[in-house]
């Protein structure tokens, strides 16, 4: 099959791969329909995590069972699904408080499991799913074309901004910034609205991702950034600041106006991964500004927003801009680095 | 009148100031009959924080209303009050959502007003308290003498340590884990307890302090600090780590051990006003453990504090294990600066 690795920041090639097979009991073949470029794959892209030896990548997917293990229960060879972005089993204790995203036996995707054997990226056309029954949510029947993106937004994106929803405790009636408005941040702006936010005020300066943001409930755009955003939040909620923060970014900068624009008592719930952030513990403390969130257990909320998708109460497809051949991996990585696409949907 | 002023660390006296008059409409003079040192009154005490000029101190107590001023409408002279330990309008939109602590009118005791006019603190015979209507809490009739301790333990760590249980959202049947073994913590378990946790597990190598614990709620107590600690914790946990876990200390360690023995999912309530405290934001979002707190606001706990004492239902004074004359101030810092008192309580 061909799949894709990441050799070196900004080189990434699609090659030929051993088909998998089934290694454990648990596991299933799944034939890829559509993957993605996550913002979290830039990290590596662009240099900013290492690339110490080359790695498959990938980690969102949608695609139909081919095969089973013997222990597998719940599914079955022409299942449609969605892969959240890790692997988990779905029993342990982490796992059945919701935090599927530290299951004790889980893990990620292009890395080899706890055995080490190989599991593969969702970049390719087949993918070796370990714990299938407590990963893969299977759609009762095979959803049209058209649901494939909004779905295929279920394995990371939309997961993930429902997290940082979930996370700030956002509320009906609340007002709500988002910070970052990359194919996360829009998809929370999504979620706020859906948990019946009166308000969701969207920090974006890119006149596409405004569009996708009024479109998902955003009620008010600034495009300001740093301290003049901040004043203009604060101008918005006539000085008391938001009811809740969802900070999707992870840089220094995009947390300090999170902490600054929330309101004392309000929760800021960050679910992008941190790079460069210190927290201001005093100023937290001295305000009642709580952060929670983290890596997000997309697992946990996949049969509920499945169940949105297909009823068309939401469509967090719209997110895609930019529909590539999986042939054309490298130049999705590159659309999106240089920003002339929020997130790339790739078809094998 | 009598009053404590800190001139130094180590140095602490009681001295003639003016009796307190009504200054704005708003105000009400308290004559005090029982009051407290807390715990962050030691930072100054030990020169943790700096005593740049001298300065007022105290900030707890209960006492009996001598005069109120013309726009005072819910307090009048012989009320017995309970004083949070910030004064607040209890009208502004920060204080209608329950966070008292960040009123935009309010202030701490000891100060100067907004206005640049005294305000007592409460280490003294009479306060003026700015604010009555929006600062202080009555009882319907003059409590007994025994009910005094735990009146006057609302002001401050009763109303410290529900925010704590409050702000890591313990609910019934948790684990909950308490860092901190002072008169904070100690209400931290009272209130876990109250709220309904299954086990409590406190941490405390004292053994005068466990026996309250055990008083308090706690189910299970460990000696153990750092690492070994945290060890033992996840023992009894069976790896898991604690449902809520409440910092009411403050420091680096505090905060590193409370982190650490959280499950992924739990947030960590902390009331301590952070000392050299840096939040590890990466390990936090690897296992979504957030944390929440700060300032607490006390005023919105007391009504319904206050009733649970009234009846019974808690005894939140059991913390004060010394009762001095108000002339005896500086021993009653000493006491608990070296330990030998958890928490003093004052007699003018």
């Amino acid at each position: 099959m061909k799949a894709t690795t990441i050799y070196a920041p900004r080189d990434v090639r699609l090659e030929d791969q051993p088909d998998p097979t089934i290694q454990k009991p648990t596991d299933a073949i799944v034939k890829v329909v559509a993957a993605c470029v996550c913002g979290s794959d830039l990290w590596y892209y662009r240099g900013d995590n290492p690339v110490k030896e080359p790695m498959r990548i990938g980690h969102e997917f949608v695609g139909i069972v081919q095969e089973v293990g013997a222990g597998v229960r719940s599914l079955h060879a022409g299942d449609f699904v969605i892969a959240p972005f890790m692997y988990s089993d779905n029993t342990c204790p982490h796992c059945r408080v919701g935090i599927q995203s530290a299951c004790s036996a889980g893990g990620f995707w292009g890395g080899p499991d706890r055995d080490g054997l190989v599991v593969d990226g969702g970049q390719g056309e087949y993918v070796r799913v370990p714990l299938a029954d407590g990963t893969l949510v299977a759609t009762r029947e095979t959803p049209d074309a058209a649901m494939v993106p909004s779905l295929l937004a279920l394995s990371d994106v939309m997961g993930t901004g429902w997290h940082a929803a979930m996370a700030a405790a956002v509320q009906e009636g609340d007002t709500v910034v988002v910070v970052g408005d990359g194919a996360v941040g829009l998809s929370g702006i999504l979620a706020a609205s859906q948990m019946g936010a009166e308000r969701v005020i969207a920090m974006s300066r890119h006149q596409a991702r405004q569009q996708i943001a009024r479109a998902f409930g955003a009620t008010d755009v600034i495009e300001a950034r740093g301290e003049a955003g901040e004043a203009a939040v604060l101008e918005l909620t006539k000085g008391v600041g938001a009811d809740a923060v969802l900070e999707c970014v992870g840089t220094g900068q995009s947390m300090t106006t999170a902490i600054a624009v929330a309101r004392p008592g309000a929760t800021v719930g960050y679910v992008g991964v941190p790079h460069g952030v210190e927290l201001p513990v005093r100023t937290m403390f001295s305000r009642n500004v709580g952060v929670a969130g983290g890596v997000a257990p997309v697992r946990q909320y996949l049969p509920a927003l499945r169940d949105q998708v297909l009823s068309g109460a939401i469509n967090p497809g719209l997110v895609f801009d930019l529909e590539l051949p999986l042939e054309q991996v490298a130049e999705g990585y590159a659309a999106m680095d240089e920003r002339r696409a929020i997130k790339t949907m790739l078809r094998p």
